[in-house]
């Protein structure tokens, strides 16, 4: 009390949990105290809930932000059109592989570094490395020369914002996920400490999104693009829906399947709209090209077999042989699943499929499970499809039979066949 | 999904997060797995956090006393004057060690269980503790023999709810402590274990008390009184100002010596005051006397020695020897403080002083701090009092004199001397 001690932890807590804020320098040590271990799991546990229940300022966001982008290796490009995008994380969501080359085949330099995929979808890093002989784990010169001399790299972020990891494993575990700040803060310290001046959220709302809401999925949005403004960076989000899945394919071998014929210019259509928006954006905040030029410019490096190029030039860089596209794996068996009656399809529910997929070993539900790249889910019919009793709607595509019934169960529970479906949404609005 | 899980722990997080409440069998289960590890730390100082902020509904509270209460050792008594009580901590507080053995002396029977003090002021297992040859670890057994036949007992409750010691340290931990639901069920999940089917609890509030407001007070002694009814039990509280310290002696050996001259009649008048009211309550609550009828029996037996003798019986029942009030261990150093201008004392801040005579080594601050029975503050004067400039107002005594520094600067803070002090409170109200 006559010392001139740290203030103890314990305070920290007590004002965050009576409504107060902590400084930008208390955000730091908070961090800090958490990488070394200074400060026992159960102490962050509570200030995380308390953050969660009081809330966290914009002043105190960018401050835990900047802290936790400062916990590991932070990468910087030189002057360029370098440009990332982030997903918030959907089923069937190959956009990534569509717009990363894309852009890139454009004149774009796309830095991206993406996580493993935990929860009901698997991530980025776990569907290109179902392409055989594929590597995500580039070293950080070998990720910059490949950005430079390719113009595009895809790389698994493990030693940026190690802290992050820290906090989300706990949050994941104290039920401290859903608080706006915290994911504005987990999301930007990666794309902070990843080097990009300039980032395009992809940020999705719906049954099957992260965040079921519109106007909660507008909101972080607005926080993403305004936090990585106060840190020095341009960005843009794009609005979408994630009611059913994108594209037709759910599964890591299947997605990389399906994002390849999208820049062969096979479709399907959602898959190329969402990209094409995606890519859109990140011309224009990369400089390369604005508006209809850019757009004129994305049509052209699609039709003429630049962007499908772009894919197949980096997968090899990072390891892929001549024919990966024809080496996918693929599952040993398959099981349709068909409609319950004849009608119009009103609901595919994204969420369930997603489960149907991990149920098949597509997606890891815990951090040590082992995902089958092979495995999947085929779908034939969307919503507002006419389809006749006994019609194929999806596909389950497995290897372990005993995965089956699991797997049919949420398959069958995310179609509803109605009599009159509205249009589904796709892409809801453009924030910027 | 489609299997028979219990709910998930965190699913308990999330829904007290979002404000609602936990079914008994949820509270049962969650003091189970913190008995048995199986969850984690963090996940119940996140659930403990969101009980803080969120609350606590009745019924949760007491299906959290109950389940506390289950988690170790309970103890019960036959049909008889059975009565406990318990003080919510106060600086100087040698109410249980004059209160139990004055009840006793006219026919109540008090098994009383206390805990080790923590934080700023001792407890009364620490007081007794202080005299030579007293054990307060006894068996159940040898506990209840001592009962029926002394009369009384004081006994370490290290054996009853044993969940509740898990629950505290973490609340202490993670600033979660003064949530009242959460305090309700502490004090009373330990006195249910304890058996007795009265309790008097004397709730103390004011600047030295671990809850400053009298109302946060009150409504604690309310929350306690029905909290024990639902569980079957009798229960009244004296409430009662913790301003400036009670009586005269702060220190181990010191109150056990306060508290040895109070039941010879010596005063000082606070304590045989505040020691006669919760007597008087416990007496009515033992079906013992009520009334006049309580309070002439208490002076009688106060004025023809049983009060004191009874004391003496149950510590050498409990190993002291029969000159034990002259073995009480004594400080080897003295050291002033005297009053900085002539005039009225004004203030004596209980908590200040606690911090004195804890930096001189009266008390720990962490769990495995050893306690110096010896040492402590003698209070010459208290608020109101008229003092000249230099006047002696305490005296510390201490053994080591690198402690001193500190314990005087906290002295010095303690004392406000003006020109007229308004009287001071004791006995605020007893609730019923």
């Amino acid at each position: 009390m006559f010392s001139f001690m740290e203030t103890p932890f314990r305070e920290l807590i007590a004002r965050k949990r009576d409504g107060g804020a902590l400084t930008p320098a208390e955000w730091h040590r908070v961090v800090a105290d958490a990488m070394s271990a200074r400060v026992p799991d159960y102490q962050l546990a509570a200030l995380l809930m308390a953050a969660y229940i009081r809330g966290v300022t914009a002043e105190e966001t960018a401050a835990l932000t900047a802290a936790l982008a400062a916990s590991g290796e932070q990468l910087a490009f030189p002057d360029g059109p370098y440009v990332d995008k982030h997903s918030t994380g959907g089923v069937g969501d190959v956009v990534t592989l569509v717009a990363v080359p894309w852009a890139a085949a454009c004149g774009a330099r796309v830095p991206k570094l993406s996580g493993r995929g935990l929860g009901h979808t698997g991530g980025t890093i776990d569907k290109l490395s179902a392409i055989p002989g594929v590597t995500t784990k580039l070293p950080v010169r070998a990720f910059k020369d490949q950005v430079e001399e390719v113009g595009c790299a895809i790389a698994e972020a493990s030693a940026l914002a190690p802290a992050d990891k820290i906090f989300y494993a706990l949050r994941d575990a104290t039920a401290t996920v859903s608080s706006r700040p915290l994911i504005v803060a987990s999301i930007l310290s990666k794309k902070l400490a990843g080097g990009a001046p300039a980032f395009v959220f992809d940020v999705k709302c719906g049954a099957g999104a992260f965040i079921p809401e519109e106007e909660e999925a507008r909101a972080l949005a607005a926080d993403l693009i305004a936090g990585a403004r106060a840190h020095g960076r341009r960005a843009v989000a794009v609005l979408s829906a994630m009611d059913q899945p994108l594209g037709n394919s759910i599964g890591n071998a299947l997605e990389v399947g399906a994002a390849a014929a999208a820049l062969r210019g096979e479709g399907p259509a959602d898959v190329l709209d969402l990209s094409f928006a995606v890519a859109r954006e990140m011309l224009a905040l990369a400089g390369v090209a604005s508006g209809r030029a850019g757009e004129r410019l994305l049509t052209s490096q699609l039709l003429n077999g630049a962007a499908f190029a772009q894919l197949d030039e980096m997968v090899r860089a990072q390891g892929a042989g001549e024919g990966w596209l024809d080496e996918l794996p693929r599952a040993e068996y398959d099981e349709d699943i068909t409609a319950p009656r004849a009608g119009v399809i009103t609901r595919l529910d994204a969420r369930a499929l997603a489960h149907a997929a991990a149920a098949l070993g597509a997606a890891r539900e815990a951090v040590d499970d082992v995902i089958d790249p092979a495995v999947g889910v085929t779908v034939h019919k969307k919503v507002g499809a006419a389809v006749a009793a006994g019609e194929k709607i999806l596909t389950l595509h497995y290897n372990d039979a005993r995965r089956l019934a699991a797997a049919r169960e949420w398959a069958a529970s995310a179609i509803v066949v109605g009599d009159a479906a509205a249009p589904a949404r796709l892409i809801i609005d453009v924030i910027r």
